[in-house]
């Protein structure tokens, strides 16, 4: 019988345009990165479930990971599980990783002690989250992390550097319409501990706060006070503390996590980043049962709704469920996904195109295909990216052929062509032509294509 | 109690020395895929089981594949198996992806009518097998792949192309001693025909002529009799033939079969591919069973003991399983990690450095960081790699850190520096100082590093 050939549910064939897009940003990223002193690490898609489900990471749930199991399926007999389902036995042993850092936590946990501190490294590269399929939630995406890891103290200046990559990362991307929101998780504590005290569930508090745009001051006070219990008194006085921004003086912790924050924008200005584009915002609260310092979220400016497109901060206690010793670490991670998509809601700061390939290279009759094939050889040496089907010869399935191709040009050979040794180049987006000599072709593509790449 | 930091067995962690090694390869074949007018198609790693087994491909049995399962861990009742083991119940219908060649055939059997023909994409990816794991035998790696696929009868043109990519690809990298065998499966059927006969089991047979270089002609021919039941005249008659090489004659099947082989090498010959390079080799026998024309095997000269590091051809039923209409392919796949290790066995054809970032930029004293975060912005800006950690201003850890960084040259700056705006750079391979102005060091880095590169 034949079998569908479907894809499993939350997961997606990438087209060639797109992945052509998706490889330029990874490329861009790269590069970046790489500036910036952190060098690639790879590690396995697959781990030791229990390295993945011991950590404490932003991930909600333990079903949330997929498991991985070689069974020989010729040996194995099937079973009835307690729900009734029919399957086989798999022990829980491995799992598909759902993040790049708890991967990474795990690498320096077993090679702590031949690295050199602080190892800087990047991942580019997929993640499974068993999550529910749903619009635009896939359950394989890919991550593109950068990461500072030490085995003493982290200062704001190894914070700012993350800040400073992903900035430079942005703008060779072409996007200069990005801004960063920073915040303290340490400050948020000390303002919450120093205005609705110590017993107040500090997460209720954050949650009802991160609406307070949406939903105003008195439905914030109100929930204040069912949420999370804090009467009206103390809670005013939190949101004229948010409003005031932070200001000094509330307690000697407060003012010491005001500094490392201050000093976080301070340097990442220092080292290329637009002030404009960095704002102080209290009640960024995301992320932050993981982090234990500074934080960022970035957005595109008119594309907040797609959330943030880059995300981190500070975490303190990276390998602690190795038990090995401490190692700090700070960073963040650019969805990929996401920053297509913001970049698509606008329909720019990108450069994918239907035409991403140079020339198509028609052939009018089998006499010409040996012109063909030196043509072809001359053309690739030079670094031309070339279409071409020799074998096709009537002429109307080569003007389709070079019209449904992804090449921007077009050139069709016949014996004319071949006899005087001149053809004619056609924009296969304008419809333009130009003549050119043969002996001239990759050289003229080159200039063309240049020049379209410049405008 | 503490997690174990272990990678399950048969993976492995790439250090980032490699990691980037292995970047550079896989950016110098997308490019080399582009220039021959592929694009790239990306599918994802976890399809249904019966697409993966439903496959008659290369690999050796359904157990090889890897379950994947979401299992919601929280509410699963573990149970026994039959062979005693304990575990959870997992429906068979996910695996990860075994090779990438099958996913293709998924997607083009899913997508056919809406795709231009010939399809002409390729893939890098990582692809996952069960396999028991041993020394240079890893569960995961990563293959590379460029297959055109037509909805009409392909041709030697397309097999050419295939061919001349892998070697444009493999000249760009640097390799020059890489050498091509190619076969056509039919000219060996019709040739066994011919003069062993329809009866003889061609597997075996090829089976036996694979050693033949290895243990002589004696021994051949007592086991083409042991094997396959072949008489000696037999048997003669098939190795003269086989030294002199394809000569036509046989019969027109034969050499139909032949010319086609013939063709590819020509093609292929024109389209770039010197040929020194191309051997006709009719003992060729590996994966013969999958294609049904022309194949290709590649070697590194001095590391032929890794084998074939590029292997393909023409497989005229790619999507049989599916039911759909019939879609010829061909193209090769690059195995990557056999590449990387014919590279290192020879020490040769790679540009994997233990340095390959620019410049280490150590500050001997807190006053000098704001003068360091100005020069790491501008180094940057000008696209020079830097590592820095300005808080760290210890003359000998500074200078230790430079040493251990993955940094060619290093610059540090103190109070003479600064006020002098003149610095000594650093050749940390050499050992050699130049004198630079603070203001060029851009330039003069790059400078360095391009005269390093160029040599």
């Amino acid at each position: 019988m034949a079998i569908k050939p479907d894809v499993p549910r939350g997961f997606g064939d990438t087209e060639p345009i797109e992945a052509l897009e998706i490889e330029r940003i990874q490329e861009a990223l790269r590069e970046a990165y790489r500036t910036f002193g952190f060098m690639p690490l790879d590690t396995p898609s697959v781990e030791y479930r229990e390295v993945l489900t011991g950590s404490e990471s932003g991930i909600a749930g333990d079903n949330q990971i997929f498991t991985v199991a070689n069974i020989d399926y010729r040996r194995a007999e099937s079973v009835t599980g307690p729900d009734g389902k029919e399957g086989y036995v798999v022990p829980p042993e491995l799992g598909l990783r759902f993040d790049l850092t708890v991967p990474l936590a795990r690498y320096v946990a077993k090679h702590g002690r031949e690295l050199t501190f602080p190892f800087k490294r990047y991942h580019i590269g997929k993640v499974w989250r068993g999550e529910r399929p749903q619009e635009g939630r896939y359950r394989e995406f890919i991550q593109c992390d950068v990461d500072t890891i030490a085995n003493r103290e982290l200062t704001p200046y190894d914070d700012a550097e993350a800040l400073a990559t992903a900035n430079y990362a942005f703008e060779k991307l072409g996007i200069t319409d990005h801004f960063f929101k920073v915040n303290n998780r340490r400050a948020v504590q000390e303002l919450l501990r120093a205005t609705v005290g110590e017993q107040a569930d500090a997460a209720a508090v954050l949650r009802v706060l991160d609406k307070r745009e949406k939903v105003g001051d008195e439905a914030v006070l109100e929930e204040l006070k069912s949420e999370a219990g804090i009467d009206s008194a103390q809670a005013k006085t939190l949101l004229e503390h948010l409003d005031a921004g932070y200001e000094k003086g509330l307690s000697d912790e407060f003012d010491a996590a005001v500094d490392e924050l201050n000093e976080y924008v301070e340097i990442a200005v220092a080292l290329g980043v637009p002030r404009e584009r960095i704002t102080v915002d209290p009640s960024l609260a995301r992320g932050l049962g993981y982090y234990t310092g500074n934080v960022v979220e970035t957005f595109i400016e008119g594309a907040e709704g797609i959330g943030s497109v880059c995300s981190g901060g500070r975490f303190d206690n990276l390998t602690e469920n190795f038990g090995s010793q401490r190692y700090p670490g700070t960073g963040l991670s650019i969805g990929l996904s996401r920053l297509q998509a913001a970049l698509a809601s606008k329909g720019a700061g990108t450069t994918a195109t239907e035409r991403p390939l140079d020339l198509y290279l028609g052939v009018f009759s089998p006499d010409q295909r040996t012109e063909a094939y030196k043509l072809l050889a001359t053309l690739r040496a030079e670094g031309v990216s070339v279409v071409s089907d020799p074998t096709e010869n009537r002429p109307k399935k080569v003007m389709r052929a070079a019209d449904r191709s992804p090449c921007r040009y077009a050139v069709v050979i016949g014996e004319n062509e071949v006899s005087s040794g001149k053809a004619k180049i056609k924009d296969l987006e304008s419809g333009q032509e130009t003549e050119v000599s043969l002996d001239e072709l990759a050289t003229r593509v080159r200039e063309l294509r240049d020049a379209g790449a410049a405008s």
